[in-house]
């Protein structure tokens, strides 16, 4: 056999150790070492060294001994010590705040919210402090442990550099170094999102192949998810809200996109309104005019109808494009439920070769703070791992 | 130090000699051992180890020693032998088969093609046969050291079980089982993939980032590549033909999608004889009309714009969602040049947030041959890379 070089053996224990760490990650409850032994196929002494370095670093616990019952010596049996690097996660909108702390293991610790009061970026980045500071409170995490920041936030974001490029919804949010406001507290690395590509990530979450994931209330986005990653591109990938529908007069410039000021919530109840009739004369928003539909009402469901048809328009040459085996929508609009699921389908049948499954997300709340805490410890864990 | 485990030995030596490989491959020209244990980081003892363990299996070739101009012993040399592993690739169309044999370091040994001349399956596979043993003669190849065969061809094919599922202008294509037909022959793997994501792996070749690649001649189709790997989707990802532009009557349905009818090369001749004018009456193929628009004749420059909007309508939902760093178009109407290209460019502008880099393919012939090599020579370093 040849001389080992010790590069190779660095290479060879982190391999190792990495193997250890994934198996206790994934086992169901405290392990003993005979155990590892088996589930990495690696020798006793190996799983030794590799469980003592982990416990030595924090990202393992041992247990109390389980006296063995051949009457030997007692067994050691460790677990993941979630607490060893715990993420934030912000979600921040032009209304609200939120922040959540999560463990290793996934697990929410703590989640906060506050509302925006005042405008102006001072006002928001105290909010931001504050709902952060109750946050960490409450989940009983100093922030000097915290491994990774993940924000999400409307516009588009440059990823890589960490600052929001365009927000119309927040303004003077783009002149702001979020990064370096959130650095002078945390030691780890901030990162900068834009929202409904988090919530894509959050739906995602444990699913492979290709998904353009929707987030359709008021805003109309989008995040394109393959096989568990975050699809950017040039850095806007995503953003359906600014296809513009046939007939669209682009002059109506308010910082909406043309698809959302056309079929977004507030559109919706507009067309209602517009349509007329007994029922949607009084509709307060678009959930009702859903529930109209869903009655059977004739002026309701052919407003839903021309909202169906045009989402499927505008989403049919992507489909196209990018054959995503799924299109799961989130947001205010998905509780609209089958009455438009099933006319979107109707339409998308017409207008792609083989049109991709269509599903409703059954996220209910926070999906962008789990997208955020999906994010941050996804790159905790990928670091960690990394051999 | 603790025990070495022998799965971990094995790992290890595995990725020293894939690490030796790829250091000869990037080389330029035959390199000493010396030269290897400083490209790779390895000792001696291993580089050598696996050396002889690579000239063993024929991926290296030994060259004769060069004397030491210290006196010493001569030194050994190696490269890579790019015959230990040739691949194949064929690219079949309705009216043409083309073979081209190419070697491990992408080298092509030899091209040829064939015409069909007759409609049916039985004709066209020993069409195919024919075209395959040109090839594999004119590169001193035979069928049994061939490590791999990919096969280009217009339709929808399933990637994975190599099967062309939908090829209305190849008639009785979808019937045949061509993976099982080429396997009688050749002992290893053989892919099928739609020709044009090979054409855009060919034109994606050394370029990172997203991709979208379209072929636009009689026919429209498009391929996307991220970072170098094709994106599949679901399995028909890039039918940019089948977009259907607004007002577009789907009855008309010959197999073509609605919009290569729309602005595909006969489309636009078409299009230029109904605007008519004296350059335009008389005008053969697009060729001509945008030789018309480029002379700055009005009608033709009409036209060209109308091509353009319709194309950039057709792809600006795709740009939103996918984000491509680039769009690169290939084929026959490629040859249309800057006129063509200005007038894409400006309407994109109007319909996309930040439009992508738009480019003419500088890839005359034999893209999607190109592109079949390509993928097979990927597929078998890949393979023997894999650690």
């Amino acid at each position: 056999m040849a001389e080992r070089h010790p590069q190779g053996t660095r290479v060879l224990r982190r391999i190792n150790t990495a193997a250890v760490l994934a198996a206790v990650r994934d086992a169901d409850g405290p392990v003993r070492l005979t155990e590892l032994v088996e589930l990495t196929g690696l020798t006793r002494p190996t799983v030794t060294q590799a469980v003592e370095e982990l416990l030595d670093s924090g990202w393992l616990q041992q247990h109390a001994a389980e006296p063995s019952s051949l009457g030997g010596r007692p067994a050691v049996r460790v677990s993941l010590n979630g607490r060893a690097a715990p993420v934030l996660g912000l979600d921040v909108g032009p209304h609200t705040v939120t922040a959540g702390v999560a463990d290793l293991a996934g697990e929410q610790l703590a989640v906060t919210r506050k509302p925006v009061r005042r405008k102006g970026t001072t006002h928001l980045l105290a909010v931001i402090d504050a709902v952060t500071e109750e946050a960490l409170a409450a989940a009983d995490v100093t922030a000097g442990r915290v491994a990774m920041v993940a924000i999400g936030t409307p516009g588009i974001v440059d990823g890589e550099k960490g600052r929001v490029l365009f927000a119309p919804s927040i303004p003077g949010w783009s002149s702001i170094d979020l990064v370096d406001h959130l650095r002078a507290r945390f030691r780890c690395a901030v990162g900068v999102e834009n929202d409904a590509n988090l919530a894509a990530l959050a739906v995602a979450h444990g699913r492979d192949g290709t998904l353009l994931a929707v987030q359709w209330g008021e805003r109309l986005g989008a995040g394109v998810v393959i096989d568990g990653r975050l699809h950017r591109g040039a850095g806007e990938a995503g953003e359906i809200g600014f296809i513009r529908p046939p007939g669209h007069n682009p002059r109506d410039d308010d910082g909406r996109g043309p698809l959302e000021r056309t079929i977004g919530a507030e559109a919706i109840t507009a067309l209602a309104r517009a349509a007329g009739g007994a029922r949607l004369d009084t509709a307060a928003d678009a959930a009702e005019v859903f529930a109209a539909a869903a009655d059977g009402d004739p002026a309701a469901l052919d407003v839903v109808d021309r909202v169906a048809r045009t989402f499927a328009e505008a989403v049919a040459p992507s489909v196209l494009v990018l054959s995503p085996h799924a299109i799961v929508i989130s947001g205010g609009v998905a509780r609209a439920g089958a009455v438009l699921l099933d006319a979107i389908r109707r339409h998308l049948e017409d207008l792609t070769l083989t049109p991709p499954a269509l599903e409703l997300s059954d996220l209910a709340e926070h999906t962008v703070l789990t997208g955020a805490l999906r994010m941050a410890l996804d790159r905790v864990w990928r670091q960690r791992l990394a051999t």
